[in-house]
């Protein structure tokens, strides 16, 4: 029997081998992408999907900073709207049927502390002089071990502003994509005025709130590993089966994931249960299909079975 | 009582008063136009926006040319893909309430003469030695009076691919934007695959593909006249009123159009009614609330009254 499913693409499905976005390489990876997609469409599922953008957005800004001088660049907010229709494109085209990608804003607090302190690194690296340029155009750089790059805020989605044309294209029987690059970053101002802010927003932890939104019963959150481990790169490394959301806590708090990577595909699965979804599967995107039937991956769900 | 009605926007809607398409201008744009968007909703209309994309899309290809070396430079489809989700993001935000926006593919025919000839100018002009060096990409580029210039073809719209999409958001009570720029333009391969190619579509002829596509029953086209004119710019110029298809093919026969500006707007116009469509109206953006009324405006529509 088929069920509402959010599949969550890394940004390792949509870029060639190496990481690489030019676009042959984006098509390559999303066509592979869809054909496991397609398998569960095949299977009955009813499927939405959201997608990661980093070195999409990465070469979206770069190309605005190498050309201010000559072309208004266009603020963040945007490259993040643009990431969201080339992707989604390809994945209309690739996967075909009945599909339809919505340009889809997600609500942050002005007030999230992340905006005091941006920490998050996007684009590419450049030399001191070039970066204090930018910064009188008001971002902000700092200087890593291998140059100045810029940060920006990556504050707490708070809402999937346009979730209610997402669900009303599911009801109609359309596979949706939505919230691609963790949504088009937007505060709303006293006055009621919704305002695009220079900020990224982590697609795994608005993935979690578009699954609720649109009613999904798995939020599936893909990655290029089957589970998520216990003890990652230790002799004890172990990989995670099924757990309740509170022995996931546990684990989180031991200190078991890697705050850039892992932690946050973490941070939204138990979100998503917590806030009263389902399961929430983390796997490979090959294994899809075998993780929704329990057979592999790391799942949790309220009244899980011990730690594998 | 309300209709269903699809406004097209020309591209002078989205930018700045003299063609600039900065960013903060495009908002302020974007934001006028809505207004005049908000007061047909509040009259009860249901309302489909399409929108030109020139200005916008010229930005994101110069982008493209000036860091061709350093960045992968992206398809002109996937520009225009682009352009769909920053100006749906504006309106978006500008219109509010329950608005979405649907990333929109036209299906076009690989065997479109227009692909043999490109004679649409598209982007800034470069210098010979510049073009050469695009030429050898592929691309195709010739000589103007003020230098030289992308060329690409456009071809007649076929099938607004993702029209669906469209109405049944619509039928959800949604004000939809969609087709941008014409659509992102598709041909369909001899074993049935999507694959975007270069080119762009008149988003006036789109538009009327849309309309009918989603069952609007008027069709305004927003431009910067409140009527389109016979003998425009010699002394026996009169506004058009209302027009039978037939009258207005007789207008078009006779030369009354130019080519690149009002021509396609009348056509649009004219195919929209002959494919069945209840009403056409070309006026400009202010003035729509009382063209609706028929109170001004060039109004294409079957047992149309004598030329006023």
């Amino acid at each position: 029997m088929g069920e509402r499913v959010l599949i969550a693409l890394g940004g390792n499905a949509m870029t060639g081998p190496d990481g690489n976005a030019a676009p042959d390489e984006q098509r390559h990876a999303v066509e592979e992408a869809t054909r496991h997609i397609a398998a569960l469409l095949a299977r009955g599922h009813q499927v939405i999907i959201t997608h990661g953008n980093g070195p999409q957005v990465g070469n979206v800004l770069l190309k605005n900073q190498l050309t201010a001088d000559v072309v208004p660049p266009v603020p963040l907010d945007w490259c993040v709207a643009t990431t969201q229709a080339t992707i989604g494109n390809l994945i209309l085209n690739a996967l075909g049927g009945r599909t339809a990608v919505v340009v889809t804003r997600t609500l942050v607090d002005p007030a999230d502390p992340a905006f005091a302190d941006p920490v998050k690194p996007i684009g590419r690296y450049f030399t001191e002089a070039e970066a204090r340029r930018f910064e009188r155009l008001g971002e902000t750089w700092r200087r890593f071990d291998r140059g100045w790059r810029r940060v920006v805020a990556s504050p707490e989605p708070l809402e999937i502003l346009d979730a209610d044309a997402a669900a009303a294209l599911m009801e109609d029987g359309f596979t949706v994509v939505a919230a691609g690059g963790g949504g088009v970053p937007v505060v709303r101002d006293p006055d009621g005025t919704l305002r695009g802010v220079a900020a990224v927003i982590d697609k795994d932890l608005a993935a979690a709130l578009l699954a609720r939104a649109v009613k999904a019963t798995t939020l599936v959150i893909a990655t290029n590993v089957d589970h998520a481990y216990a003890g990652y790169g230790t002799p004890d490394q172990r990989p995670i089966g099924r757990v309740t959301p509170e022995q996931m806590r546990a684990l989180q708090a031991e200190g078991h994931f890697a705050r850039g990577s892992m932690g946050p595909k973490i941070e939204a699965a138990v979100r998503f249960v917590e806030d009263g979804g389902e399961r929430a599967v983390i796997t490979s995107l090959e294994r899809i299909g075998e993780a929704l039937d329990g057979r592999i991956g790391t799942v949790v769900q309220t009244g899980g079975a011990a730690l594998r």
